[in-house]
């Protein structure tokens, strides 16, 4: 069993370390609201005051926190990580960042003897609190073979993808997946909508054949019923969508439809639906199309 | 067993006239390529040299053509199915065309007492050749459910979705969707490669995924070898992603995604690969990136 320090207790981060204690593990957590620290305590884990009481004893560092300045934050701050930690601790970055700062991140580690891995999620909420996660690791494979008994108390797909920065690429890739295809089933259910086709029929035979897709099968019904409640929210979608343009415009990748979803997930927000599920793209279509409201 | 009439014996309507013939029913075919027709007849059909020739003695009139206009030439002109049908025929067309035109089409069919329903296919030559189409059907239920044993020779999920133009509405639809599904990966894979990423276990984690979809499945190893023997052509989507903007600029429905995808697909059959498999859009994805020819 490990000694587990974590830090960002969220939605995520939350779940993912009720799991570890009920495996087990040792877990210290701090948060910036002192109630989710509180709830680590009911669950059987250890207060801490500061970054640096977490980092304090524990052989496996964990940061689940919500985009790139937290993490450098807790990386870089006064009596931040590399201050604090002692060489041969293993930090695992959790958080979706961009892969640029996590392999600025993981360098800095390394200079310090932390052994650095970014290990951004999918599944959400659900599979942080069933432990079914998707878990996409880049760094060393020695390191992640180390830490693997832990990430699977969390996760159930555990790939390492590559070095340092590559989980967050994999992350971001999925992102652009996500969204594009989330948009087009949106514009593909409102012109089937406007041409009164059978709706239940049509779905079928779109999932049936080389439109089928993950989205289709989870999003379509509920988008058919106007059900936005999230799941995975637009404003966390749209933090991601500038992780996906910056790491292609840092890469000289030119992504024309992850370009123009980042847009509509943009105008999503902008039209104050941010707090829905992504799957409410398609009311961006409906706006766009004088259809908002019709259903 | 019914007398079936089929206009257009090219890679899809043959191998279906094959497996109509095959299954015990009358087939009398017509096509401008006399070679084509000599196959039919090699398969045990009858040779048919004009359209009203087809027409004459049939129960149910197939066409299988490329686009819209020459539906319409079949129906509309001199010695076409409108002067040639008796009231009574079901005219059952599998191309896929504009869905505005499929419904004029019904409608003129319908005042001649002709029973029209459009019926186009996805699952390629393959599909065609196994007799594991998916059809999607637009028209009356009666015709339809008159006319299913028939269809059921020629393909597997085979769904009434509405009304006439229906069939023609869903296949636009899916098109839209399985264009952009690619553009995606494509974008996804590229920016990747661009990280160093190990591809494979990159595929694995996204297909277990949100982002996991039938395109990934089916065409992510084929673009990570650079193999782009079709399959679909793009100069095949390019016509249908024609069809795609016609009808959402016929209902007023916006689609973004859907529009810069057909842009997309024109520029890659403007670059000369129209005669490539649609999933060779990663080269576009290659050449906006300024990277063809890396791989």
């Amino acid at each position: 069993m490990a000694n587990i320090g974590i830090v960002g207790l969220g939605i995520m981060g939350l779940p993912m370390a009720k799991n570890l204690l009920a495996a087990g593990h040792t877990v210290t957590g701090h948060d910036r609201s002192q109630a989710a620290v509180d709830k680590l305590v009911g669950f059987g884990g250890t207060a801490a005051g500061s970054i640096a009481d977490t980092v304090a004893g524990a052989d496996i560092f964990i940061t689940m926190v919500p985009d790139s300045p937290q993490v450098q934050d807790i990386v870089y701050s006064e009596g931040g990580l590399l201050e604090s930690a002692s060489a041969g601790l293993i930090y695992v970055d959790m958080s979706s960042i961009r892969p640029d700062v996590s392999m600025d991140v993981a360098k800095s580690c390394r200079e310090k003897g932390i052994r650095p891995l970014d290990a951004p999620v999918s599944g959400g909420e659900p599979g942080a609190v069933a432990g079914t996660l998707s878990i996409m690791v880049g760094g060393e494979q020695a390191d992640f073979d180390e830490v693997l008994p832990v990430l699977s108390v969390m996760g159930r797909t555990i790939v390492r993808v590559g070095p340092s920065g590559s989980g967050q690429t994999v992350k971001a890739a999925n992102q652009l997946m996500v969204a594009v295809n989330i948009e087009a089933l949106a514009e593909a259910l409102l012109l089937l909508e406007a041409y009164g086709v059978d709706m239940a029929a049509a779905v079928t035979v779109l999932g049936g054949g080389l439109a089928g897709s993950a989205v289709l099968e989870q999003k379509a019904q509920k988008m058919l019923n106007r059900e936005f409640a999230p799941g995975f929210r637009i404003d966390l979608h749209h933090k991601d969508m500038g992780i996906v343009t910056a790491a292609a415009r840092e890469a000289g990748v030119v992504i024309p439809l992850g370009a123009v979803a980042a847009q509509l997930v943009a105008a999503l927000r902008s039209q104050g639906d941010g707090g829905l599920d992504h799957s409410a793209l398609l009311r961006g279509v409906e706006r766009l199309s004088g259809r908002y409201g019709e259903k």
